[in-house]
């Protein structure tokens, strides 16, 4: 079965947003061992909308194409895609209804519109936006049809059409895992999951590094090999392997300060309030997270957490010493069980000899134990640093309060 | 003129990275005046990639095409060009000596393959990598393929590729520039953008709506009607508009802050630290942002903001009297000229029938004067809220100091 994924909308083609749709779709549906062998984006003229489509058609068995399903006078997909399927447009009770009830003041004519739908369409209800999902399907081709905005995008996905596919497609589909690993290397897995594959070549691997984080996604009709390759590689990177839902460390962390119950605090320097808004996008951060002080200013460094000012002076604010007394003041004026506390040159000025760009001093430590110290440095730019050394701090603060592995050196020796 | 990008490689449409080269690609040329009809990605399976490239360069004047060229065994770009072109291939004397030039340690077969290029290509030398740039010019079509690694393409694409598209479609070029709005929706803007383009018709108009932000990007031939289609959008929302070379709120907020000498400070609960990390993101943050104490406890409220723990107990840590009390601290404890605090209830609990999800209250003030105080209310999930309510307070604290205006309402009457 193939899959062609397509763009609607001349804001991607434009390059006025990154198109993030397409990895979404692309990761969701190879993890379930699905192939997209083309995707393209169109802009919303109608005629070179309706060739675009038909041409993914005609090359694939599966269409899901994202955007252009607005009220505005620029969304055209939707009767692009009627003209397609040959037909007219009906009004869909369900959707109507379901718009009633969650526009109740605002049930204009646009969201009425967004009732109207294609006759040959089976419609599928948004349960963030107005703009329904439509499903094509005839002679064996399906067309599917989201709005371009991702969290309607996604939520539709999940909820609806994921679901649909892989009832459709059941013979297509494998038994599918995730798993995620921080502070390694992909370079550092790689030779291992190429040893795995000659031992489970049943097994279809899929490796996605991010910042700080990577993620190998396994598949396979075989789910007795599909455990095997997981415990292997288990058991191989067990101090890297985190378990998320979503994937984010955050939650990891969160997960593990719930599980021991450890009270959490930062103070913040380079990482600007980074850590402190990583962790605050997770549901129910306020059980184990007390705060962050992002003291940015010297000034904030001697008001808030009593560093010293012939410290700053003498060894400057990016200095393992400072760090150590910010720790301090953080454990002295909170009730916090583990702190980290941090600073650095972010850049893109700030650079010495003796603390260049991308020089990272992190003091991570348990009330009343020895702190765990490291200078550690990142390259790229101003945003690359902040973001890879706030992955970093996540990973091993993760890591010492859930399998208590010191924080520092980032790597250990794996077994 | 028609451009079509291509993308070539299994990771994009595996999800295992997000294309960001297309957003940059397109971007650069529209920004420029020129039209990109179409996007796809392909595959590096032989077949496929050279009908792709054939039907890109049948409906298209100019391909530029990325990834691929590297000469591990998947890389297969460069030959089925060759093939597409019926040529066969030649060593490329400036290109080998430049790679041998660069790499004097290691100019193993690898390396020096890369100096192999097909017979009727221009070969362009590739700065950060080792794999040329290549042009083929052919019938009025033409196909320039760069490296996928976005550092490489990107520093290819504007020291040889931009200038020699500009060379050889000279007439299509046109001037173009990008507003940015804060504070206010698309359909506030959308009427009268259309009543302007009644009035300029020369002028081509695109809107583009991110989380809190709206950015309109207009081009044209004739410079003398961009600049007044620019100049009656302008006056019209003048208290909207904000200068940004990135489109960030937060540069214009820094750059505000810079040019009427106000230092800056926060207290964050709900958001997180969100405010902060996006000030913080931007170069020279610390000139004028002091830092921000991210009070997510109740008793880092008392302890660093003091907060009295008989307001919190009784009004309620999302409260009116709570955003004033932490703002008051603020400006008791650091310098700061001008001051945000912020509590509300980001979710997915911690709703009550008198602050629902959603609700968010902040003060904003300046040293000695009276603060702006409002409840304010944001749709969505955890992450929407904290997003749009962080956005929000970046508009209103933007306006207040560049223009004078209070934070609240939000959306006072335009002229």
């Amino acid at each position: 079965m193939n899959i062609a994924l397509v763009s609607i909308g001349e804001e991607l083609l434009k390059g006025q947003i990154v198109n993030t749709n397409v990895a979404f779709l692309g990761k969701k549906l190879s993890q379930a061992g699905y192939t997209v062998s083309l995707q393209m984006t169109l802009s919303d003229a109608r005629e070179s909308l309706k060739q675009g489509l038909q041409a993914a058609l005609s090359s694939s068995d599966l269409v899901i194409a994202t955007g252009g399903l607005g009220p505005t006078l620029d969304d055209v997909t939707r009767s692009v895609a009627a003209e397609i399927f040959h037909c007219g447009f009906r009004e869909d009770a369900r959707v109507k209804a379901d718009l009633i009830r969650r526009y109740p003041e605002n049930i204009h004519f646009a969201v009425q519109d967004q009732a109207i739908v294609p006759e040959k369409a089976t419609a599928l209800l948004n349960p963030v936006g107005s703009a329904p999902g439509l499903i094509f399907s005839e002679n064996g081709k399906c067309l599917i049809l989201l709005p371009g905005v991702p969290q309607e995008m996604e939520s539709l996905f999940k909820e609806e059409v994921f679901p649909f596919v892989q009832k459709q497609w059941q013979k297509e589909a494998k038994h599918s895992i995730s798993l995620h690993f921080c502070l390694i290397y992909e370079s550092l897995l790689d030779p291992y999951l190429r040893e795995l594959s000659l031992c489970y070549p049943d097994v279809d691997v899929g490796i996605y590094p991010d910042y700080g984080t990577v993620t190998v996604s396994l598949s396979s009709r075989n789910k007795l090999s599909l455990l095997a390759f997981e415990k292997d590689l288990t058991d191989r990177f067990s101090i890297y392997r985190y378990e998320s839902k979503t994937g984010s460390l955050s939650e990891a962390l969160l997960t593990a300060c719930v599980s021991k119950n450890k009270k959490l605090a930062f103070a913040e320097s380079c990482t600007g309030g980074s850590l402190a808004s990583a962790i605050t996008l997770e549901a129910n951060a306020s059980a184990y997270f007390l705060g962050s002080m992002v003291v940015y200013s010297n000034a904030y460094k001697e008001t808030f957490l009593g560093v010293s000012s012939q410290t700053l002076t003498t060894k400057g604010a990016v200095s393992k010493e400072t760090v150590l007394e910010m720790l301090d003041g953080v454990f002295r004026t909170t009730n916090a069980d583990i702190a980290v506390a941090v600073s650095g040159v972010a850049g893109p000025g700030g650079g010495t000899k003796e603390t260049p760009l991308g020089t990272i001093f992190a003091a991570i430590g348990e009330r009343g134990k020895v702190p765990d110290l490291s200078q550690l440095h990142f390259s790229g730019d101003r945003k690359k640093i902040i973001t890879s050394s706030t992955l970093v701090l996540l990973g091993v603060l993760w890591r010492k309060i859930e399998k208590g592995i010191p924080a520092f050196p980032l790597y250990p020796q794996i077994n």
